[in-house]
């Protein structure tokens, strides 16, 4: 497998994509077209200009984007793609969108098989177990939380410390994902903004400016470093 | 009906449910022992010390607790209570377990019959139309998302105005319940801490020290008056 999953679009203060140049001239190497799945965006953007702006920053590297949106045979769109990215946005509705559809399974497919595929934020929790560990708000009802699998492992976007000024009630993410371990068993990848997961055939690593911090049942959240082999988790 | 929907159970620096024992008075007036419901507590207090928890307060109102846990027959014991209190946590575990256990609707009914109902922040939840507006994270798959709609409304609990300081790229609250707004059409309260909403016989209002962000589609984001009626919303 060939993939990028990333925690965030745009670092603050940068422009779309930006800061993943040079690793995404490395993962679509010798592609000249690929598939965008806007299908996250509730709203403010319409998939056209979703698109568009996916488009924008892959025109530097002579990469054409189409978007998943424009076909009406979705399926045979995903088999014939020669690259995949999916954006961020709401990730109940992309899930619930990519199982209606009946795409989940065949994205995976293509992507298991080989073909590159570039996810950030919520294009990136769909590469993994489940969506279990989304921040986002359940605007919608989906089949199922299930998700690629295409990583052992759950993740946690814009993974964020906790703000111990905050006079606020509300869970901090630290807890909120001790809750995720007391009814699952899995890891949980808290991936700050700037980081990105890479998975070269079969290994997997974390990568980016910021150390990474990892949750798993019967430990204390730990962190680990950029570069950092975590295939076996 | 008689219920109060809290923001949450206890403000920054306060004791728990402190800050609403004039409110509990009334609402539970006459009323010498009510069933509580733990089930949003996903980990770190057992089901028994959350109930000795909300004991200790009820205490000193002269009510006692019960915790729905201790009971076999679940459907039974929330017929025969005289009254409710559904403390918060995890609102995807706390509805998926009230689904399970087809107590949802029996506690729906009872309510609905004039029994007095208590809920703090996942608590509350399941008092409104449904759960797609809430913050918690989607550690289980509940069967629905559906709740008992005693108001005609979707709830937000702990209502946190943007921080513009946060060099961050996670949506804000505000951003996220406006993407509720792209998928459903009703009006959600953004009901900040400190902040409850009182129902009796047929009137709703908001209460509480902060004025009330409402929410709904078609228009700007706006403010309302602690005391406004909000019945007809």
């Amino acid at each position: 497998m060939n993939i990028l999953l990333a925690s965030t679009s745009t670092l603050y203060g940068g422009n779309y994509l930006e800061y993943l140049t040079e690793e995404l001239k490395s993962l679509f190497q010798g592609i000249d077209e690929i598939l965008f799945i806007p299908f996250a965006r509730p709203g403010g953007i319409s998939h056209e200009d979703y698109t568009a702006k996916a488009a924008e920053f892959f025109l530097k590297l002579n990469i054409k984007v189409k978007g998943l949106h424009e076909f009406e045979d979705k399926t045979s769109a995903v088999n014939s793609a020669k690259g995949y990215f999916t954006g961020g946005g709401n990730t109940f509705l992309l899930v619930k969108t990519l199982h209606e559809l009946g795409i989940m399974n065949i994205l995976k497919y293509n992507v298991e098989g080989g073909k590159p595929y570039l996810g950030t934020s919520a294009g990136s929790v769909i590469g993994t177990l489940n969506m279990r560990t989304t921040n986002d708000m359940p605007i919608v009802y989906p089949p199922s939380f299930e998700c690629m699998a295409l990583v052992p492992f759950n993740l946690n976007a814009h993974y964020l410390d906790a703000d111990l000024t905050l006079k606020h009630n509300g869970e901090t993410r630290e807890t909120r994902i001790k809750e995720f371990l007391t009814q699952n068993n899995s890891k949980v990848i808290g991936l700050r903004e700037g980081n990105w997961i890479r998975k070269i055939n079969e290994k997997i690593t974390v990568e980016g400016p910021e150390s990474t911090r990892i949750f798993e049942v019967g430990k204390e959240p730990y962190e680990i470093k950029s570069g950092s082999d975590i295939s076996n988790f």
